[in-house]
């Protein structure tokens, strides 16, 4: 099988032109098949307080309204979204945008929380490989943003980090498959406090010792909830690292 | 050769639902291959506004400052076509969104003007129909959002009647093709006050001797000079109509 890297992006680097630039020239250096999903929460935010629109979080997932909505299919689905994919182009890697409603490509349904409205935040239920594979065999670069859709044609507001990993386990069925997640620090933190705490390795055991004694951040946790899913569905490796090492495998690898 | 219908909306048709759902129930029933192209201005300088970012406009074209294209980006290549995206899918239409950017379909030239600096406007430069005629064949809708970008990578802002026109040109390569200007008038008129004026066909003569007396209105006019010029390059049939009669063939036939 044909190798196949799958590289998240966070806001934290998207928002740094320095730290973006420094990330896009390491992606197009990663050889064999490629594809990149990208957040944006912060720009979003940012977007949303110019427009004078009111911000709520729960447990750092954003309520999703009717105008949240169109803010976010704005800023993930075209600004974020074409510019990283224009800036690509410059680098002569040939991609192509996406978000889940294209060629259905990623079908979502509207979270039901027994407590919290979320409002218009998807989860996903399918993913149309067969496309992604058609347009990874001849060469494009497909890059994601975390906007689904339902079977009904309703957008959703999708986690991105999810969307890496669903992606990630369904292209094992052809590939084999890394998946980079890539955000402002350079791994897995032992001291959340002191960047230079980065884990080598973090397997299984020592996440959830780690986790049970409340000694990570808790945006790492579903990140690395992520990370061992897709594991344990048949991804090869999973790292968690920043924007400018990708291809020496620095930051955390992550293992069962 | 196949037939291929090529279908320009207006912002005015986008902006009322109403409207939008009569035309996108229309636009699915065409058979055949087809392709949608979308505007999306009067959106775009609602939000601008909402955003307190000053318009600018000269003879109907947007000075496109960054912070303008960012705006645009986000409306045109986002919000519009996400959306119309999404809508298209849940009637069943396999609708994929794209911009110039996307695998580098449509590349354009930043305009120069000895007098006006329109900013980050392109006029189109060329156009990779291999791929869009991949899209077809297996069986995809595109749908364009108006931005495009320059070999640099850089995106910016590009006129939605000149894509579709550019776009139906490029393709009598390989279809019989079919070019549908949708606006919110039922055509063209021989009184711009009146909109049961409607012409039901108007030929190369007629046009210039109505745009000498200056009979007709000035935004017809960048309009008509796509419709001529796809004629002259080969399309098949032009067509400016409204968008709730697409199958009927009627509003105006444009001829040589």
């Amino acid at each position: 099988m044909e190798n196949l890297t799958i590289v998240k992006i966070g806001g934290g680097v998207l928002e740094n032109q320095h730290e973006f630039t420094a990330f896009l020239d390491q992606f197009v250096s990663i050889t064999g098949n490629k594809m990149l999903v990208h957040g944006g929460g912060r720009l979003a935010t940012k977007i949303m307080e110019n427009l004078g629109l009111p911000i709520r979080m729960v447990d750092g997932r954003r309520i999703t309204d009717k105008e949240t909505l169109d803010v976010v299919t704005m800023v993930y689905g075209g600004l974020v979204n074409k510019k990283t994919v224009a800036a690509l182009q410059s680098l002569s890697c040939n991609a192509i945008g996406l978000c889940g409603a294209d060629a259905a490509v990623i079908i979502s349904k509207k979270r039901m929380h027994s407590k919290i409205e979320y409002g218009f935040v998807g989860d996903i239920e399918s993913i149309d490989h067969d496309l992604i594979i058609r347009f990874l065999t001849s060469g494009l670069v497909p890059v994601f943003s975390p906007i689904t859709m339902d079977p009904d044609g309703q957008l959703l507001n999708t986690n991105a980090d999810h969307i890496a990993s669903a992606l990630a386990v369904s292209l094992t069925c052809c590939y084999k498959v890394k998946l980079i997640y890539c955000f402002e620090k350079p791994g897995v933190l032992s001291n959340p406090d002191d960047d230079q705490s980065v884990m080598s390795e973090i397997d299984l055991d020592t996440y959830l010792s780690l986790k049970s004694s409340s000694n990570i951040s808790n945006g790492m946790i579903p990140k690395l909830d992520n990370c061992y899913h897709a594991l344990a569905k048949g991804v090869e490796r999973v790292y968690i690292t920043n924007g400018n090492s990708l291809s020496q495998n620095t930051g955390t690898k992550i293992c069962l």
